[in-house]
């Protein structure tokens, strides 16, 4: 299980650049991509192989850029599942809907592939101290694996950010700043630090290993669906990492010849509050703009412009997919379904995906007989502040249940 | 793989109980433990056969009281990690320190045990609704399997326990009511709805078979041990069940022969401010009395009187274990240390164990080359609250990065 990694490319002019050094962007300002020797992974990444080895992401070692195991870094992953909502499917006519579940991973969200491999990665190149602007899932998972690896984590998150993230970063030892500001905010503050202290710029899609990380999801949808890919693939889409690993994942098992043709349809879920890549899909443009006073209670998709937005377009153009918005108020209440039905408390990000899903099948662009896999990125124990119906107080004792207490019930510190 | 489930038994008197019908605590107010046909689970029991199985803890179905596997009310578990604390072990003089994580459970802490096997075995005989007090973490267990049971969860909680668990119960449909008073008083409410509405009573020890789903915590340990136990496990003891489980799962895997004579020696910790065990032991006690005023941090071992305490101080005597308190300073300190120095975000309650594991080392209790495994409960995502230190505020713009800002660093929620 060597790692067949090759080279760097440039995503948007393909220019080459060595892997076995640190880098950032290419000169054409665009992300870098992780080329491999295809021909070389494929003796050893078999589905006989691959179903023999450790229930994790790192199982797909050939086409990670880890060259050497012992720069692993781990917080003992696993590979997550990808099972039937079956009262939610029957509810929406979608008898084949699945969820896959992220937020059982390491730090509760699919940041922690990313983390892991990002962090690994930069490890084995002699990283020593990294700093990212971060809207709170990935500071927490990048801050967690940092400390594992014993490197220094410089952290920008906005002051609006979820409080469990900056507990997160805090705890994990970083050096967190709060800013006065959104996620573009703190990324001018974090290349300042970056120019200023140089620092390795872990910020996304600005290494080129984190996507890898994020890779592995596409791979373990393809294990899980007996190498027979879903027809619709939905994803709350922020920075959209995870849409264009899981893409560029089933590009290489096509080359691979593992899976067939057929791409799964992808669909950009945004928020109404949030929407950047839906408006540029909509005016079938290559790139978005810049979306103001973004706001959606799915903070993790409160992404104004992203870097890659050109990649995730790209896999909605060439799959036949589509974008598409749903407003807070549908995201929260699928998310309460999710939880009441399923027994599954999801993120709100993750809920936004069977809103979706729900709108997309009411319009006939899903049709009922197809496998639709929906993407919860994170658990809900992160978000203690969604809105739900509080329960009644109870006195302490009472003959019926309903006599008023005497004192002050101790609060929580 | 068939349940070599035979009878229940009182765990006083030892009277002999139907297992295949409902049942809660003996006559003598004392529970029922479930006991096996041990030479018919030997025959597939093994640790080859173990091996081969899925990786969660319903591989050990001869020993689980689940009769059909169609009953199986899951979440996709899996085992969890016992993996070492390099650097907080070389820092306490405790080279093999270990800590078994249960916060990658479904719900987030090792109350899926029991509420996953609690759970299936009620819907195996036909329970349709269920009632019980909780501080917290079990409630919201039981509430999620019982969402995905499709059967009623009737919660009583104390008004003080954690938001995170209201929301929990709340957003999986339970019915919930909190209550003016502790984890004591919501008991007495519970019991009253139970009785007046004839539900199936699902409180710590009332029914059989929540411990059955802790006990695979022992299981684990041993095959993760490879059959050859830890000499000491610490375990944060509220209620007790966790402890009582692990002991009853390696005795039952003496009688089976899997592991040998040698027990662990067991370690209650418990919290300065609600430590009933810890005094009923240093008495050399059989039972414990009610805790007054019962307060701590670590809200899930704020129990002031276990119904299976003299079951958990049983196992202290029988193993030569001991137990301990540990301030909220000293449990809040490896709390922090352990996500700083291991990338792992504990809870209170598993932080307890490590700050114990220090005190025992420093007093010779434990030797620097004995095995040391700390169980840790659940994530450290379900304590938005502890005390940390808030980072600075930048401004969104700023030349230097490093500018003051005019308003005061806002304080977590």
């Amino acid at each position: 299980m060597r790692s067949a990694l090759t080279h760097l490319a440039c995503s948007k002019c393909d220019a080459p650049y060595d892997a076995d050094t640190v880098q950032h962007l290419c000169r054409c300002g665009a992300p870098l991509l992780a080329s491999y020797d295809v021909e070389a992974a494929a003796r050893t990444f078999t589905p006989q192989n691959l179903a023999a080895r450790e229930p994790s992401f790192w199982r797909y070692g050939e086409l990670l850029p880890l060259r050497d195991e012992r720069n692993r870094v781990s917080l003992y992953e696993r590979m997550t599942p990808a099972f039937p909502l079956t009262r939610i499917g029957a509810a929406t006519g979608l008898p084949s809907l699945y969820m896959k579940d992220e937020g059982v991973l390491p730090t509760g969200s699919f940041k922690a592939r990313g983390a892991a491999v990002g962090v690994s990665r930069a490890k084995e190149l002699g990283v020593k101290a990294f700093a990212m602007p971060t809207n709170g899932n990935a500071g927490g998972a990048w801050s967690a694996y940092a400390a594992r690896a014993g490197m220094e984590a410089v952290i920008f998150m906005p002051q609006s950010a979820p409080a469990i993230n900056r507990l997160e970063c805090v705890m994990a030892g970083a050096r967190v700043s709060l800013v006065d500001g959104l996620i573009s905010d703190a990324g001018r503050l974090a290349s300042q630090a970056i120019a200023e202290r140089q620092l390795y710029d872990a910020a996304t899609l600005k290494e080129p290993y984190r996507v890898e990380g994020k890779k592995t999801m596409g791979f373990e949808i393809a294990e899980q669906f007996d190498w027979n890919v879903p027809d619709v693939i939905l994803y709350p889409t922020g920075g959209g990492v995870g849409l264009i690993g899981i893409y560029k994942a089933l590009r290489e098992l096509q080359t691979l010849g593992l899976i067939g043709k057929r791409m799964p349809r992808f669909v950009a879920v945004q928020a109404e509050g949030c929407a950047p890549i839906v408006k540029a899909y909509q005016e079938r443009r290559t790139e978005s703009d810049f979306w103001p006073d973004a706001r959606t209670v799915a903070f993790g998709i409160t992404v104004p412009k992203a870097l890659g937005d050109f990649l995730v377009l790209g896999a909605l153009y060439e799959t036949n997919g589509t974008a598409i918005a749903v407003s807070d108020d549908a995201l929260l209440s699928a998310q309460r379904n999710v939880a009441a039905q399923e027994g599954l408390l999801i993120c709100p990000e993750g809920a936004a995906t069977i809103a979706a899903a729900e709108q997309l099948r009411a319009q006939g662009w899903i049709a009922s007989h197809e496998r639709v896999l929906a993407i919860n990125t994170g658990t809900g124990l992160k978000y203690p502040d969604v809105p739900y119906p509080q329960p009644a107080l109870l006195a302490r004792r009472s003959p019926t249940g309903a006599r008023a207490s005497e004192g002050e019930a101790p609060r929580l510190r």
